[in-house]
């Protein structure tokens, strides 16, 4: 068979690499919040405003900070059972690091033209592409054990595979509602925080 | 109990993925200082004088480096103590990356319109947060010695403590006195760097 | 002899900058990519056509994007195997990076000017530049088994070399072709991802 | 005393904090070369020259990369006999950073505006700073064996020192030079790169 299993070093750089370019994505993201340009001698009331003004940016911020923060730590929480890796895993993985990479485009391109449904469709899709290429990986990884220990409880399995969904559907299920209400798409978007936080599979299991 | 003491690669891969957006954000930091556009055939002098024109900026990268840098030395710090994780660790480090990711929008906000009242707020919020949700997090993790040895002193557990309080709380006054004058407020700031290394408790507790 | 094979900590070091730095570029691809400036009160459609018309920039972003990626696997599967180090191997490596890291350039200029000689050759040779001087640092590495194994089966070593030639000699080949026809030579690059993958040896060698 | 020898974790954070600092900062650089805007409808031939006349920018770039690189080399070379670090060596470490992470600046300034006496100056500088940083910081470790094996050879500490002096001193001189004519100080720079080779000391020592 062609798994390495015993490369430790390699599973640690895919892991590494994969930590990089998620912490890089998320800080980028600040990038796009530009310093309002005010003409000198304006008092401070203008510039205060200005800076309000910032606020949907500021929100496409947090949003995509807390996301992107989400799906690190699944992706965390899988990597804490595989223990190998295959051609194809480090394929599926190098997939989700492009979806995760390009992140701060639709976030700067939803919170520039917010409601929308170019806007809201593309951040939702790529949202949602994240979501379900990290399914995938955690499938591919766990069929049949293949790169997973043998004695790994298929019940654990199962739950972070359950727990792993909620967020791609909602994302998924916001683009066919922003097709009538882009702004009613976004709100929708909401429940994504609290929804993780209850569905997420206990530590010990 | 759901706190995981025993994963040692997990607690690297949070320390990792911190150190990573710190370092990031630091970097990021010089990019708001921007190339003087000058006219072709001016003489050198308007050159040297429009980047001289830029020091409040060189002090804006030199003052956000510092105050990072000391927060990542007490992050650094704390997590010599702590041995495990949990899912609320994770959390509250991940808000913590929030803000220190946000830095360079509130630096180059306050070094463009220095000694206004919304730069100096915004910028002292942001440091301010970033101090008190680590000492949270310290906080979080010594509480009835949660993530760290049992055996670890509660002297240091609380030495440690207050050797990350000053911090927040200059920056948290420091909006106070900006509602008064912003210009002194920015000037409260000065003595946060020796107060450091004054208040910060012997290595060897 | 001059070789540093002990010395894991270095070893590591070395890995986990070129990591960083090919981590940092692909991600910084994406701020290529600008958020479109429409007028205020323009409808949904023409959003939409902005949108689409950045096209071109997104496969350049998923182009740039996989063909460091291919670069990356690669890299990663021959360190598999080095062992050691010595300066000359550094200086290799870092000659490596420094055409990783000007990726994002090229990226940039063929995707606003595609099909134009100079973009194509530019992204073509510093494409064909990356895969060459991995190439060299794979024989620098195993000539004389001079940082690897002694055991290593010279049918690796070879089969190693082998799997590295086909992505720059296609590209240096799209050289030639852009003199003649830059929208051909584009084309000519399509192969590379399933020939990447046809060609790769199994695992297991 | 207050030197922590035997925290191997914190040590490797220190060390790869100060990588992912300098992986950074040498990947920023790229960005500082636009994409050259020309109008539509213009021949190859316009889009040609705009490129070749950013070489000056291309060979910043270069130079940039190439010097940093050197003192990564150097940085990592000290640090393979670093065992411990206290409270002084982060804080130099960080002052290191600091230069380093503002290298992007100087950079751009100088080849926007090369040859004017401030670009010069502000560069030989700042490389000047960063040499010089380490070279204290490699005093600093190795004083007394503070932070070093007791059993490390004087000789090693010393070929050490002297190795680090070469590129700093010429960045110094070159500030000199610069006063009279900032052409001929760059110039100066040009037998940087072969010096670091020949005077670096043979990795067995």
């Amino acid at each position: 068979m062609s798994v390495v299993k015993e490369d430790k070093l390699g599973l640690d750089r895919l892991i590494f690499f994969t930590d990089a370019v998620i912490a890089i994505a998320i800080t980028l993201l600040v990038l796009e919040i530009k310093v309002p340009e005010i003409e000198k001698g304006l008092v401070d009331a203008e510039l205060t405003h200005q800076v309000l003004a910032l606020l949907p940016k500021f929100l496409g911020y947090l949003m995509s900070f807390f996301v992107i923060g989400m799906y690190w730590i699944s992706h965390h929480r899988c990597f804490r059972y595989i223990k190998g890796y295959d051609r194809a895993l480090i394929f599926i993985n190098l997939l989700l690091l492009l979806f995760i990479a390009f992140v701060p485009f639709p976030t700067a391109l939803l919170f520039s033209y917010p409601a929308r449904f170019i806007s809201v469709a593309l951040y939702a899709g790529t949202m949602a592409a994240i979501g379900l290429i990290k399914v995938w990986l955690w499938r591919y990884a766990t069929h049949n054990h293949r790169l997973v220990e043998k004695t790994l409880d298929p019940r654990l399995v199962k739950s972070l595979t359950i727990y792993q969904f909620p967020l791609p559907v909602i994302f998924l299920i916001s683009i066919g509602i922003a097709l009538f209400n882009p702004q009613f798409a976004m709100y929708s978007w909401i429940p994504i925080l609290p929804a993780y936080f209850l569905f997420a599979p206990a530590e010990t299991e």
